[in-house]
């Protein structure tokens, strides 16, 4: 599975069938709204029309991507690095934001450290099976990791995507935990996108005037270290990632090859997807916006993705959060391209 | 109980001890956005810390007013009125768009005739016990109804929304069916609000331009007719409204002095909505919006009674979807304040 590879779109001839049944179903032309095309390219993603039911359980599946970054240490976040071990703690008894939402709409949860500062005693043992180090480097001063670390924190994103599809996943998710994550993901988007530090950063889950002006800096300089290298998107994760995050970056390549759909969450999610669409031009069609983060960075990756959030809340949680508040509507969309009656029917010789 | 009698908000110390568990939460201050309000609503609502989980089934409850309107007959709709009595057969078999829906999000669905222009034959008795009339006046031309008409149907919507508490709702919802419907409803709002025609017409399920200056002159020539009796909201309802539309007032009414919460839908739940707070002022701290409709009035009259919708899709189904649509969001803030951890536990003696 070599980088750069174009990835397929879903299948032209079931977007064609599942757009002919939406035109075809028995509601006024276009009255389902953007629930009308996310059943589309839903059923597209499936591969049938109509499009199977989401029923949760074992085919909606959120993976949690868990590290710490030395920015932390650096004045960039409201909130100690010791946070990221107690949430991934809190994950495991269930007990989070995102546990909540995803019991309430049956969506199975994975967290992983890929990079936490702290080997996490008593956490079970499949939680660290894929860490690559403990805590990635402060980007504006050292690389974030290692070429080999990037390669296997890689290589473990795209094995988990495997084993969540082989669980059965129809959808993927992924969330983020990891207290000052939001400032190598502006990172990742600033390079993949071109732009600016300033046009970026944003207050995360809330730093101060002061923080703010510190993470631009931070993001300015993390850009002018990389420098040429912020061309590749692989050594752009080397420079100015994390273990979590390039960890993320192989989960999404690998689904997107693999023909099984993505629904994104907030910055974390989208600088990730951003930067999995450059090693694999055209993963994109496979993948939904769940909802609008407060962050800057994460619009503008959407945009330059062709993506639409589905909610706009003011969620800044992570952990997936506003993605699992979507599934719902993916759920909503796939219930009406299944079930609504078709116009023929109605109208037919026996109606 | 007398009409114009202010109606109570929640309970203002449940409230308080919502907000306050709310930031209580171990997730960072206002991470929750709109979900934490939400939450912080329902948890009022319900009069209890922490909030019930809303399971569906019997709890979440959409109650469908259908009727037909002497408008439909004028050119102001795309569709004919023969399709109104069609849909309720469509809901009565589950077979409709907000069926598919209901089922997918686990709402009880009832659909009443309060005034379709057909006898239904073969229609269970239940869904036409409340009717009023066969279809209601063309409002430019007529009034709706009769006084004793008004009277009769807000008082089915009042018994209505008994029945549905007295089932087990927690969480009502309103739809509606109707040929023609949101020119009466635009109608409701340019009343309400004291405003033109022109700021309240839309293309309703989608009208042509021709159509819509036609709906406009229908508009503008009924609120003429109706004159100063616009003042007065019963009147409003007999000179502007019609059957179906006068039983969702009184069932939003009930529903609030009897201290049960509503998700709205779309133009006609909106449009009765405002209706019924100038008859029971202060029944707006009962209902949350569920989705943002593409006609104007919709927003305007929302805007007045200070609710923000919680999704945005571009739905111009009717039925009750956006609403239905929505509910899992209501879920998902019950779900966040009732299952996160505090803070306190995390970091208490035993923690």
């Amino acid at each position: 599975m070599p980088d750069r590879e174009p990835v397929a779109a879903p299948d032209a001839e079931t977007h064609r069938a599942a757009a002919e049944r939406l035109a075809g179903l028995a509601t006024p032309a276009g009255a389902l709204g953007r629930l009308g095309d996310l059943a589309v390219w839903w059923s597209a993603t499936q591969g049938e029309v109509p499009p199977p039911a989401l029923d949760g359980g074992d085919d909606v599946r959120l993976v949690i991507f868990a590290g710490d970054h030395g920015v932390a240490a650096h004045g960039v976040s409201a909130y100690p690095p010791e946070i990221t071990g107690a949430m991934v703690r809190t994950f495991v008894a269930g007990h989070a934001g995102v546990s909540a939402l995803a019991i309430a709409h049956r969506v199975a949860v994975r967290v992983l450290d890929l990079g936490v500062d702290d080997d996490l005693v008593g956490v079970p043992d499949e939680v660290r099976a894929h860490k690559v180090r403990r805590g990635s480097g402060a980007i504006h001063l050292e690389d974030a990791l290692t070429a080999d670390e990037t390669t296997r924190a890689l290589e473990a994103g795209r094995a988990v995507a495997h084993e969540e599809i082989t669980a059965g996943a129809r959808l993927l998710l992924t969330g983020d935990m990891g207290i000052g994550n939001t400032t190598p993901a502006a990172a990742l988007v600033a390079a993949g996108l071109g732009v600016r530090a300033e046009d970026v950063v944003g207050r995360g889950i809330g730093v101060d005037d002061a923080g703010l002006a510190r993470k631009k800096e931070v993001v300015a300089a993390a850009l002018a270290r990389g420098g040429d290298r912020t061309q590749d998107p692989v050594e752009t994760l080397t420079a100015l990632g994390s273990a979590d995050l390039a960890a993320t970056v192989g989960f999404l390549e690998a689904a997107a090859r693999a023909g099984v759909p993505v629904l994104l969450d907030g910055l974390m999610s989208v600088a990730c997807a951003l930067t999995a669409e450059r090693m694999a031009p055209g993963a994109a069609a496979w993948w939904a916006a769940g909802h609008r983060s407060t962050e800057p960075a994460q619009s503008l990756a959407l945009a330059h993705l062709g993506l639409e959030p589905l909610l706009d809340l003011g969620l800044r949680l992570g952990e997936g959060s506003g993605a699992v508040a979507a599934v719902p509507l993916v759920r909503s969309a796939a219930a009406l391209l299944r079930d609504v009656a078709l116009l023929a029917e109605l109208t037919g010789p026996t109606g």
